[in-house]
């Protein structure tokens, strides 16, 4: 699967974080899922994109799909916190050629995965959070803050997600309900006897990849390795 | 209680707006309640407090208290979507006479009121939103985004609230953060025998507020009323 040089690299590479650190990231791994994911369709405003990764990575997804048929998304850093580099984001754009819309691809992607696709909408009589089912993965679509969900995602969708409003306003701002859709999954979700954590080899790419991003000078501390794995690799080869 | 003349008022405002929003109107106000309220301290970013606002009115929520020690709340049209028209919205300023500070003030008034205080803060080990008491009316305290809750608001504190987390950030979007404190408590309330409607009292005077807002050009309307009022008043007296 893996091969003993990488174990080296990420051998290596943790002499250079602090132990809180590593220590930080094997917590957070434990914690992963990617039983649950969201999909943001074209959303506008990157603060709400911001906040939503944030909130994402809080909860313990790792996956977040986003949709650029109309808006490119730019994570924007003060708002993020930087939650967004520990997170693998999944971007889609149209492929003219293919005659492909980017939700398209993103939906195709998803299936083909084993997503069951929920949609949060106000035109249709939905499903509460609390009540949605879990046993399969579930990928949890957000459309953009004013036109909503896309006509794939509807047509995509195998529910619909529903949030009881008992005020004037009519929906909840996007990042809050992001948040609200996805506490009672989380809760349920880790609650059950469900396989949701990652595989000891998702966690092992992870690891690499976030110690990369954790330790400081990162690609000239792997220039250093490489270069004395080569060395020893060379030494043994010639002993 | 309430004059007639009150209930000639808002019947005819009633009159003045469509069946639709009477309807609404009263739906909203069945669903309103007192007991469970949010204080927000020094929020600086107008939109985070702008999307609580929103929430707060979709939760079913009425006051809103604002805690104005350093930064003045400016509700932004835009993202309340109107949402602060609403609400009841309680403004704390510093008393420099009295040497109190805002927040002093504010939570003199809560606890006049007779609620209990819950302040979210990440430095302490506290309660989760699903298990807080609700029994008596309750407070929940926000803190600015930099600074968290003030250290007023940490010693006036009955309970700490907690939010579980498993990723990378250390902390929510401010208004992720309420909405998602608030789902689990006003679920439990929502499903409780305590006694968390309006009384009719507060029923009464909040229908008159929302119809004067409701009713195009209520102003003049209700100058014509109060002259009409005042003529059929001195017709009586006359015949």
């Amino acid at each position: 699967m893996h091969s003993e040089t990488q174990q080296a690299l990420i051998d290596y590479l943790s002499g250079f974080v602090t132990s809180e650190r590593r220590d930080r990231i094997e917590a957070v791994l434990s914690q992963r899922t990617r039983h649950i994911t969201v999909v943001l369709e074209d959303i506008k405003h990157t603060q709400n994109a911001s906040a939503v990764l944030r909130s994402c990575d809080i909860f313990g997804l790792q996956d977040i799909h986003i949709v650029e048929q109309n808006y490119g998304f730019r994570a924007r850093r003060m708002v993020t916190a930087g939650a967004n580099k520990w997170l693998t984001l999944h971007r889609y754009r149209p492929d003219a050629t293919a005659g492909l819309t980017a939700n398209q691809r993103c939906f195709d992607t998803l299936r083909a995965k084993g997503y069951a696709i929920a949609a949060t909408t106000p035109s249709k009589q939905g499903i509460l959070p609390d009540a949605i089912a879990i046993n399969q993965p579930l990928a949890i679509v957000f459309g953009s803050e004013k036109k909503g969900i896309s006509d794939i995602a509807l047509q995509q969708a195998n529910c619909y997600l529903h949030l009881p409003m008992y005020g004037f306003s009519e929906s909840f701002n996007l990042s809050v309900s992001v948040g609200l859709c996805l506490q009672p999954v989380i809760h349920r979700l880790r609650s059950s006897s469900l396989p949701w954590r990652l595989s000891e080899t998702e966690k092992f790419d992870l690891r690499l990849d976030w110690l990369r991003k954790a330790a400081q000078s990162a690609e000239a501390l792997e220039r250093r390795f490489w270069q004395n794995y080569g060395d020893s690799a060379e030494a043994k080869t010639h002993h």
